[in-house]
């Protein structure tokens, strides 16, 4: 591997799609500083990298903090220029309307949206000056539908989208790829896993055929394959699913 | 006019469509209550619709203050039984992404989206016990399109439209009829048309043709009309604007 | 009722939704003239609108034969200035996409989308050159989602929403409003009836609650409410649905 | 390159987005099948692709003819297994609405819609027994969005995005990956220059900056990253368009 001169900042590189991220840019020469809650879970990622002959550093990240926040895109930068920042916190919760308190509504929106939108700004206040550079928000289902249950998921994830594409028809013109990827699908997860047997039952979640989740490593390679179109031929939106999804 | 036993509460009964909903409604006997910042300007309007014979009371409000809202809305039902609530709160602000602080875009959450989100499930709280009420959001351009400069708006104005349409399927099969109802062009206020002068000068301005603004009372007739629709056959959204509009 | 120096043409003017339409306009004073395949199915109705002091024609039409369409909206505005048309052909048919002839393709689209052109078109040729009148067009599920099976309707279906889209934005600043109201459950028909027995059994038909099919008189509501709108807050597109309906 | 024992038909072979996929996947060791109008252009091309060490071949195709779109699908399948199969065509026209004959109106459906269905279902037919394959349509602006002038066409376009995802949701379960790529924005070919020098003079077309227009090659590459995606995450739709362009 032939290491570039660039850094990618992860926000949000939890186990899974986050982490399959990190790899996949890691892979192809970019220093990757990961940030998280509980970074102390980051250890075994970053040695998993380092292994591979890849450049990885991670801590603790609370992404509704601003200031926070900023430090963390100023220390990617400072590994290396910033090339590409990903947004990937999720926050997915479910409650009846009347059930949803003030707290959670405006916690699944600080860490859904607000951070999001926070990123944004500071990633965009350190490329624009040099014209160059990729913004990537992780999208759900949630983020363009609404659905019984999820107006504290579905606000924050709609809001994130009109910051993506808002980023997206601003940036864009200064040489700024900002881009939303759909998850319209369940990801392969032990958290979902649990979900499917929860609901479904054990013997559901067993017989669980192939193709029903997606391998984290699959979504990555979307974002690299985002990363990897050239200026006069961006997208901004997709939406990826597996093969036997119903939709 | 013959009075009806039910109540109309207007979140955000400023001076131009809130206020032009408020008079629609207290026309066909609703007794309405009326919130907005600074409400000491409601009395002309309260004169007004009591002049005509109509009943209406009113106070400032807080919309960000979760306990002000749900007691606003407690008012109404002591009043008579809540059958309609209308959330009419926009926060129109424009500010390149780099330079909306935290404290704006947390603000024009607040007042566009949170604010809506509290409304709807006082107002459900309230209503699903009797298994009827309508709860109508007003909504704009920027609830279906983010732009460049519109990051804090569009994400407030995404995120009330989330809650809107979950909140619709949610309280739809409990006779609750919720909707949206997005404002695609200029209504004739002020702010409109100074907006419109700074922009395009004031010969602009003066020689503006007939039919490029919206009349607050055209819009508030499609409120009458959503509210008229008899539950078998329920809108969750459709957008105005006047017939020369570009869209 | 007091009649108006104005006619309505209904193309598609069937048993339900079109017959509704066709009531509730003559039901204002409209001269309402009416076109159908199997046009001698039209007596009861024409009969019933008469017995109520309205005014009804009507007779066969052949909606896929452009010159029928044009002479049809011709008779309408021979018997009275055409201030209202109807675009109201289903063709709901669903097969696999390798059993879909290329005749049922082209028949549904026929039907479905080049007969909605056609009437636009010579609706406009009329309306025009006065600068007023409206344009509204049925659509379905199918105008907005593609689904297994329904290649060849949901074809038909998003082109005739193109076709009413592309209308609006060129008649709108003529003073024409078009209109597209999507129709997102079943309506109450013997058609709709039969098929939930055919899918889900006699006894789920019997024991179908009051909510799940929509009454034609509230669907011909809409389209009143639409007709109803003042110029400068006119809805391009709307969809009803019942409360209890999934979406 | 490496001789891959599979085929990739283009219907719509056309001198830029057409060619442009036809050499990114020979270049692939695929065997491209080429189609359009005037086959004899094709000459070129194939002599470019072979010289190249490629295999290409092509011919004369009246996609607006089923039986012989099946033909030509039958031909590529017996070169190779026929493993993707990409419907290219176009059919850009504007006329006032009261200006589009139907013949217009017909042709242009012909070959932007009806062609691509019966695309789709004679690559169906092959690819559905052995449950592998990509079908993949190209778009454009006026596949989501009608517009004054453009009846014909958006109606058209609309209609093909129908066939993409009620085809997506069909053959999605049986292994083949159907995705609609959205092109929104001019493609750097004589046309567009033409169109740009006649809306906007010779000097403006002079004057273009880089990244207005895209490369073909550009568009290209997308479809590759489509079709290298694993099946545990397709894309259905997705859309490009230069850095710079206005949305």
């Amino acid at each position: 591997m032939q290491p570039r001169n660039a850094s990618v900042a992860v926000v949000g590189a939890g186990s899974f799609i986050g982490a399959a991220i990190a790899r996949r840019f890691a892979q192809e020469g970019f220093a990757v500083h990961l940030g998280r809650r509980g970074g102390d879970k980051l250890a075994p990622l970053i040695a998993e990298i380092e292994a591979e002959g890849g450049r990885a550093t991670g801590r603790s990240l609370d992404a509704r903090d601003p200031e926070d926040l900023a430090a963390f895109l100023d220390e990617a930068e400072a590994i290396a220029p910033l090339e590409v920042c990903i947004f990937n916190i999720g926050g997915n919760v479910s409650f009846p309307l009347t059930e949803t308190t003030d707290r959670v509504f405006r916690k699944v929106w600080e860490m859904g949206c607000f951070a999001g939108f926070v990123t944004a700004r500071e990633a965009a206040r350190i490329m624009v000056p040099r014209e160059r550079g990729a913004i990537f928000f992780t999208g759900a289902t949630a983020s363009r539908r609404g659905g019984s249950g999820f107006s504290a998921f579905a606000a924050a994830k709609f809001g994130l989208r009109a910051v993506a594409q808002s980023a997206a028809r601003e940036l864009g013109p200064k040489h700024i790829h900002v881009a939303h990827l759909v998850i319209d699908a369940g990801v392969d997860t032990d958290f979902v896993r649990e979900r499917i047997a929860a609901r479904e039952g054990r013997e559901a979640l067993a017989a669980l055929p192939p193709g029903r989740l997606m391998n984290p490593a699959s979504v990555a390679e979307t974002y690299w394959a985002l990363y990897s179109q050239s200026e006069d031929a961006w997208s901004f939106e997709t939406e990826i699913r597996p093969f036997a999804e119903k939709w």
